[in-house]
Formats: structure tokens, sequence, C-alpha cells
């Protein structure tokens, strides 16, 4: 199976990041994490998506903060699809992240999911890797059926508290 | 080939969305366009997403702009990716139809490109398609050699441009 | 009388829509209140809106954060009058929310109250119903002339607290 | 049957306030249309909407733009369900009217639509009166299907369209 | 001297308007504090307005949060000069107050201050009433020359901490 | 009686700021009308504002775009009272020039109007100066008056239209 | 003396590019002028900006709509100043562009000029290359000079204009 | 060598200067840094922009929040390079400094940084610095190369964090 790259611009992204890694993992989708800047370490980042198909990568997670150009320069440098994580920062609530990562410049797309929606943005990874693994198509639809269930049991619980006031 | 499907919340959109026919027609991706809305035809939306994958569709892309709501809608009842554009209307500049697009909530990914970017949705969804199709990935690497040609010559324009003021 | 509904996309919402539910219940007013999700379990969501009518709905009112799509999709599958309260999560202070909310396309309105504004969507619910019912009318005109007096009271409390300074 | 009162700040609102007048005349439903403003013509609307209920309205929309009052001060004079549509006026693009109208405080609803939404607003008029009207509510479903079969029209002409390509 | 009033539109912006009040009375300007809501006690907001000249106001101050439609709606009742507080309250930072009072229509001015800014409005109150008071004025322009001394004393302080380092 | 100056950043201002001349002199208030700007002739903006007293200036309107510093600028230089006029320019519909207007510190007040509200800055400042002219504040009451038939009477004008339809 | 480098991320933004560069040469400070992207050449710009200094550039500015990533990728190759020119796309007013350009994380600054701002970008290069060159610095003082007679020119022209009303 | 001046609004922005301050002392550069205010100080903040060049200095570095003028003044004074920090304050989550301090007219720039970007802010003034000093130049690519080194030690340390999971 392709791997999923998760790369992020400060490891004080981590903890936003590492729900992404915690929902790869628990579909056994191959990943590998990264530390790597678009400001600090271009040529590293560069050369990281350069090789990233060739290296056995699919799909490219990317999750940074303020005006967020990790996920644009690692789309600059690969075909394949990047996967846009904004990460909410001490200021402007993550609407410079998320303008900075979503709004890509016609021939370069980013796929943009909500800020800090790290599990998303994994969620999508795994379905565009499963577009061509039968396996995975169908954890997702049990993951689906699995969600639908939950809400259930959330709201038959609703009812006992409401019931019991 | 998986299909792709195109659909608007409302026809008027088609002027943006025809954008990203084209590019899926350019690739020679099998593709279907439709007019379908969560709002006003909840049913069709719904059964169209349901029955989406065993219709032979890989990817769906979904464009509305307001409270832009078709993407996450038809994301709820697949597990195919999702590709949101969220379209600009007469008032707020097209933030509406961002946010309402983008945010969405744990479980259910919608992969955001930006205000109007149909062109960019299109070439998401072939990236995708190109996981399992070393054809479609070439003429990814061609274009994009192809454009980095289109930026050179505009640059050796400009020079002329400039030799001549 | 005819019920109230009220929904919320995850129960993570109840702290606010709990104050939706104390205020039907002062107002005597009969209500259901449920976890169901536009994206988590659309088929639910959608069969309720279908059957709400012909189950003794009156009025949906329907809470959610983010992309908050719950009352548009719930209000795209019944003619009934659809109460939307946009919840604040934590990016963006619930300006996503409102926004996902409020900017329904022609044909479909969602009557949108303040962020976290449940007491309102239950009185605006109340004043829908009390049309035709002339004993909620009054409870309505009692509570606003009970809310005068509070405003009075509470200007004289501030009275004396200005006098001992 | 009650009318649906439909004021408006200033005589520039009409071309939008213009459809919820025409919303309402095509469903049969008595309605006044007037021009009242917040700001100067203060006693004149609380005047009005002090004495609406005995005039034998039933739901008072309210447009107004910028700053937009109007419905919070109609909303703080009577116990009838009010309506805002925020207009959107030459700076800001609207978000200006829709804050001041949506954001009311706890106690004092006011039901608001998207910016311009005037047809909206009298859709969600007529379905607050067809709480109590079976033959609106008829009407409403009427429509309702009415309005799927446009959407199937528009996909249908979309499809020739794209045929012809 | 002409009073001035200080009126609130819930008591829970007191911490915020009681700066207000304090440097009225450290200029010794005489005023009244009182708590009046333009939507829950209209009609007493109306009267206070109507009557605030000949009861001896020269100014209204009005503080309010959300849809903050007090300083407009008072403006509307007098030719007083009318002073807007945009009040914080829990969501959208303020922004919704801010443009609720300072968007108003041509023809009814109101001199809206920063978010919160109580301070400032008590001193543009003042100013207000030094036009024609040049005991006040002389006060003003003291602590003017007091303000420039507080700064070069903190730049002093900062001078002495800077070189402790 | 004291004159009121209107100064603007850019004679590009004055299609907006000529509204406030024109709503002066139909007072029959005196005023001078200034280009000055606090970036490009920010030591005559200051000699203006720190003399504007002894040369029988009352209040001082200042209009500007953008970063628009002139109205904060001004009243750090005088105890006069400075209302600002936020104008829109080419970007963000006006937003930058209302925040870099209104958000003055503590101590420095700036009374702040509508984006482009000039008639409204002058409304104001002659409401200022009728604190101590009775021919003024009769003139403004004469003008509410007759503003409010104004109202009728494009009320009356509505009527006559909509039963023509 | 040093060039200055003006590159910008698409042709299209050369109409407002262009003002950097006619001021520049009314300054006589020889510059080069290129397109050049961050997402379709990354390559090319990274070169650019790694051999930027040694090929005699002092100062690059860097011009780029939506999510704008230009200058900050190269400020990410080089330890020359780098100014950034957020340019206004058909969407959200520039916003995008102004903050993914401004929010840079610590340790790469852009210095970052108004949306649009192509002249002052300009300046600010002919500043920083001033500290060292005392011709450049005389021509700033002089074009300072220049523009404080032509905002009194203004002046005079406006009150000539105002006396013959 | 030419000195940084550093000045701040308020002493309140000292938590957020003293980084600039310290990163100016690590490369070895002669900064003052005080306390001024366009407002509240404005004849002092005039002088010591207008003897800047005389006394030695070479850029600026203004922090201001909330309608942050202090840049602009400074800027209006002085054709030295002038930077601006907008501060975030209480309200508007620092988008109000940010408009106040980037979007200048044409004729007077401001170099901006992020909100509260005050290391950038210094590192910009080193490198308009090192443009006629190679002892500056050298340390400031030793510090890019060290950057670059601590990303890839963070990186180290995340696998092994990620292993040990």
């Amino acid at each position: 199976m392709k791997k999923v790259a998760v790369i992020m611009g400060s490891d004080s992204d981590f903890p936003v990041v590492s729900k992404a890694c915690a929902e790869l993992k628990a579909y056994g989708v191959p990943y590998e994490c990264h530390v790597m800047s678009a400001h600090r370490t271009p040529a590293l980042a560069a050369d990281f998506a350069d090789k990233a198909k060739e290296n056995g990568f699919g799909v490219i997670i990317c999750a940074a903060g303020m005006a967020a150009h990790l996920a644009g320069v690692i789309a600059g440098h690969t075909t394949l699809p990047v996967i846009g994580i904004p990460c909410k920062s001490s200021n402007l609530d993550g609407l410079d992240a998320l303008l900075a990562t979503v709004q890509m410049p016609s021939g370069i797309p980013v796929a943009t999911v909500a800020i800090d929606g790290a599990k998303n943005a994994a969620l999508l990874a795994i379905q565009m890797l499963a577009l061509s693994d039968d396996g995975l198509a169908e954890k997702l639809e049990a993951a689906k059926a699995e969600m639908i269930e939950g809400v259930k049991a959330k709201d038959a619980a609703l009812q006992e508290k409401l019931a019991a006031l």
C-alpha cells in the first residue's frame, strides 16, 4: 500500500497532527510523520516532495499555522494529492492559516480541511487510497456504520438524561 | 476508469463549474455533471450519493454558494472522497460558502478548494484517480512540466516588454 | 398543541441547547430533544424531518456548529418552520456556523437566531405556536411585562449601588 | 387569515423587499407594506408594532441595512414573531446588517434570513401562518414538489447542453 | 452644567460602563447612570430620550453589546449628541456591537468609540461640554499635559529596567 | 459661533467630504475645509490641531481611508472633540479605515461615524455646537420633524405604487 | 549599487507591479522584474533566491495574490530583506493575500506593505538601500519635501474650488 | 553601526517588544528602546522621528495595538525605513492593529510584520543593516543554517517519540 506522509511546519503542531497519525494507524495505513518547514527548511521540503512518489508515498498531509505555506509549497513539487490542515495559532483564530492554505491559484490544488481538522485529513487520505483498495473501502464503510450507531447511542443517553430531569 | 461526478447546487453555478468539466475532459477522465440541491432536492442528492460508488463513480465534486451544504451532505452519504468548490455569490464575497464547505465536523471530510476554484477541484480528482492509474499520473507530470514552460514564456515576454519601454 | 423538536448535531451542544428546552418547559410547550446529525446520520435526520409534521411537530429547532448544515438539511425535508441556532465551536468564534446557517438559498428559509441563542430560538418557536394559541400568546405578553419589571429592578439596584459609592 | 406586515427602513430597500411582497401575493396571504424607520420615525414604528396584533397582523417582516435596528426595535414592541432581512448597502457587503439583525440579546428574538433574502422571509412568514392553516400548508407542499421538478428540469436541460458540446 | 446620561442595555455591562462614570466624576461633571434596554424596555428608553434635553442632559452615552441598538434608538429620539460604546460579549469579539453601533444611516449620527471604550466615551462627552465651559476645557488641557508626563515617566522607568538587564 | 474644521487626508476624499460641507452650510455653521495628511504633511496637521482652538474652531472633522490615522493624530494634538469619517478605498470595503479610526486607545477619543458617513459627521458637529446655541438646536429639531414627514411621504408614495400594481 | 528584484507570481499582477518598477526607475535604482511562481515554478524561484545575493541583488520585492506564498518562499531561501505586496484578486478583497503574506512565522520575516501597495514596496526598498547610499537618501528627502508641496497645492486648489461655489 | 530604535505606544506592549530587543542584542546591534505614543505624546514622537537619522538611527521599529498609528506617524516624519509590529490587544484579535499598520497610503511605507511578530521585526531591521555590513550578513547566514539544524533535530526527536509509541 502507498504510504501517507504527515508533515508539519513546527513540532508545536504535533498535538493537532497526532490525531491524523492515530487515525491512519487505526486503519492500518502506513505513514511517516515529519517536521519540515516551507520557510525554515525549504530545500528539505522541496526534496521530500520531489521524491515522495518514488519513495512510495501516495498522499501528503501538511499541517501549518499562520501564513501556512507548507501545503502549497509541497503541492508545487509533486503531482500527488496534497491535503492541507490549517492550524490555529495564537492570533486571528486560524483564519490566516485557512486562507493561506485553501486559496491556491489555478493549477496547484490543495485539498483543505477544517481548521485543526487533522482527523478528517487522515480520513480523506484513506478515502483516496481506498479508491484502489477494497479492504480500506470496507473499513471506511464499517466506520461510517459505527458512527451512526454512536450517534444513536448518544441520543439514547440523552433521552435517559432528559427523562431523569 | 472510475468516473468523476460534478454536481452543482444551482445551474447558475455552471459558468464556474464548467471549468472543472473542461479539465476532466482534457485529461480524458469520464465524468457526469448534474444539477442537484442539498436543499431543494435532498432525496435526489442523498440517493445519488448512496449509489455513487456502485454506479462507477470514484470522486464527487460539489459546487455550491452561500450556505453551501451540498458537499457536506453528499459526504454524509458516501465514503468516496468529496471535493467542495465554494462558489462566490452576490454577497460576502464567497466567505460564507468557504466556511460552510470547509469547516466540516470530525468524521466527514470535504476536500475544499479555493472560492470558485473549479479547475483545481478537477485536478485534485484527477490526482486521486492517478494514484492507481499510471497513464493519468504521467499526464499530470506532463502538465506540470508544461506549466513551468508557460511561466518561463511569460517571463520572456515580460522581458521583451520591459526592454521596449 | 403541536410539539417543538429540538435537535442538535452533537451532544456536546447540549449545554447550549438545554436553554431552549428549559424555556419550552417553562411555557408548557411539549417538545422532544434529540441528537441527530446532517453528516453522521443523514438518513435519520431526513426521516425525522420528512415525518415531523405527521408526528405532531409544529416547529423544528436545530443547533449545530462549524459548517452547520443541520438546520438547512432539515428545512430541505419539511415545510414546517425551521429555526437555526449557530453554535460557537473552538475556532472562528461562531462566524462559520452563523454564515452556514443563515445564508440559505431562495426557497428554503431557516429562521436564524444569534450565535448560541438557544433561549431566543425557543421563544421564537413559542411565538409561532402562539399565533393560533391565545393562552401561549398571553404568557408571552406576561413575560414581556415581567421583563420590563426586571430591567426596572436592575436599574433600581444600580441606583442604590451608585448612591453607596 | 392574519396579515403579514412588510416594513422597510428606507424606500431604497424596495427592490429587495418587493420579492417578499410578490411571494406573499402568490400564496394569497394578505399583507401591508410600509416605509418606517427605527431611527427616523421611531414613534411611528413603535406605535405600529404596539398595535400590530390588534390590527390583525400575525407576522412582521422588517428589512433594513447598515446598523439594521428595525427588526430588533419592532421585536421589542410586540410578541408576534418578527423576521429580519439584513439588506446589503454600499459598504461591508451586508455583514453589518446581518450582525445587527441576528445578534439579538436573550428575550427578544428576531428570525433572521440571508442578506437580501426577501423571498425566504416571506416563505418563513407563510410557514408560520400555515401552522394553523391547512390550505396554506398544502400550497407550501405543492411548491416544494414543484421546486423539485424545477431542479430536475434544469438538470435535464444541462444534460442536453452537455451532450451538444 | 448640563448632565451626562450614561445608560447601558444590561447591568452586565456595568464593569465596562463604570469607567465612564469614574471619568465623569473625576472631572466633576454631573451624570446619571441607568439600565435601560432598546429591546426589553423600549418605551422607557424612548421616553428617557424624548425628555433628556428638558431634563437637563447635554450628552447621552449608551453602552450595549451584540446587536447593539441602544445608541441608535436613543439617537432616533433626541437631537442631543449620542455616544455609543460597543461592548464585547461572549462571541464575535465585539465586532457585532461595533458595526451595529457605528453604521448608522444618514440623518441619525452616533459618535462611536472603541469596543469597551468607556473612558473615551466619557472624555468625548466632557470635550463636548467643554465647548461652552472654560473650566472643563482647562481640566482637559491639564489632563493632556499630565498624560504626557505619565508616558515620560513610563519611558524613564523602562530605561532603568533596560539598564538593569 | 465656533467654526468647524473639515479636513481630509487626500483630495480624492472630497466627493465624500463635500456632503459634510453641504450639511454645515445648510445649517449656517461656519467651517473651513482643508487637505492635510497625517503622513504626508504631519507638521502641518500637528500645527493646525495645536492652534485649532485659538483659531476659533470648536470641532474638527477628519476624513481618511485605509490606515486612517488623521483623526487620531489630530486628536492627539487637541482637546477639542474630533470626529472621524472612515473612507472606503479600493480594498477591504472600508473596514481598515473604520478600525483604524474607531479603535483609539484610552485617553484620546475619536467620535467615529459610519464608513463614508460625512453627512452624519457634520450633524454630530452641529449637535455639539447646539449644546450652547439654542438657534442651532431649534434647527436640528426642525430637521428631525421634517425627516419624519419625509419618511411619511415616502410611505404614502409607496402605498400609491402598491395600489397601482 | 545593489539591484532590486521585483518578482510576481503571475503576469496578471503586472499592472500593479509596474508601479514599483516605475518608482525604482524614477530613483535611478537598478532592478530586474520577473514572473516566477512559488507554486508553478518552485525550483526557479528557489534558485533565484538562493543566488540573489551573489547576483548583486540587495532587496527582493514579491507580489502575489490569493494564498500568496511567493514572498514567504523567497524569504526562506535568502537572508536579504524581502518585501511582500499582497495583490487583490477576484474574491475576498485581498484579505487572503494580506494574511498569507504578513503572518510569517518567527525567523523568516517578510516586510509587508498594503494590498496592491507596489509603489510603497519600491519606496521601502529604496529606503533600505539608502541606509548606505547618501545620494539615494537625499533623493528620498527631496521627494518628501515635494510631497508636502504637493499636498499644499491640492489644498490651495481646494480653497479656490470652495470659494467658487 | 547605525542604531535601531524600538519604540512602543504603551509599556504594556513590552512583553512583546522585548523579543525584538533580545534579538538585536543577540546580533550585537546597538539599539534604544522607548515608550512613546502617537496619540499621548505626539510632539515627542514627531521630534524623535525628525532627529532619528542625525541621532544615528538606521531603522525604527514601532509596536502598537488597536488603532495602531505609531508606525505610520513615525514614517511620516522620516525617510528611514520604519517597521511596524501590530500588537494584539483585548479585542478583535489584532486585526485592527494589523490593518491600521499595514494599509498605509502611497508615499509613506511601513514594513509590517505579523501580529506580535517582534522577533521578525528585529530580524528585518538586521537584514536591512546587513546590506552594508558583511559581518552582520554572515551572522544572518549562520543563523539560517542553525535554524535548519534546529528543525532537523526536532524531526529526529519526533522520530524517536513516534518509534516509542
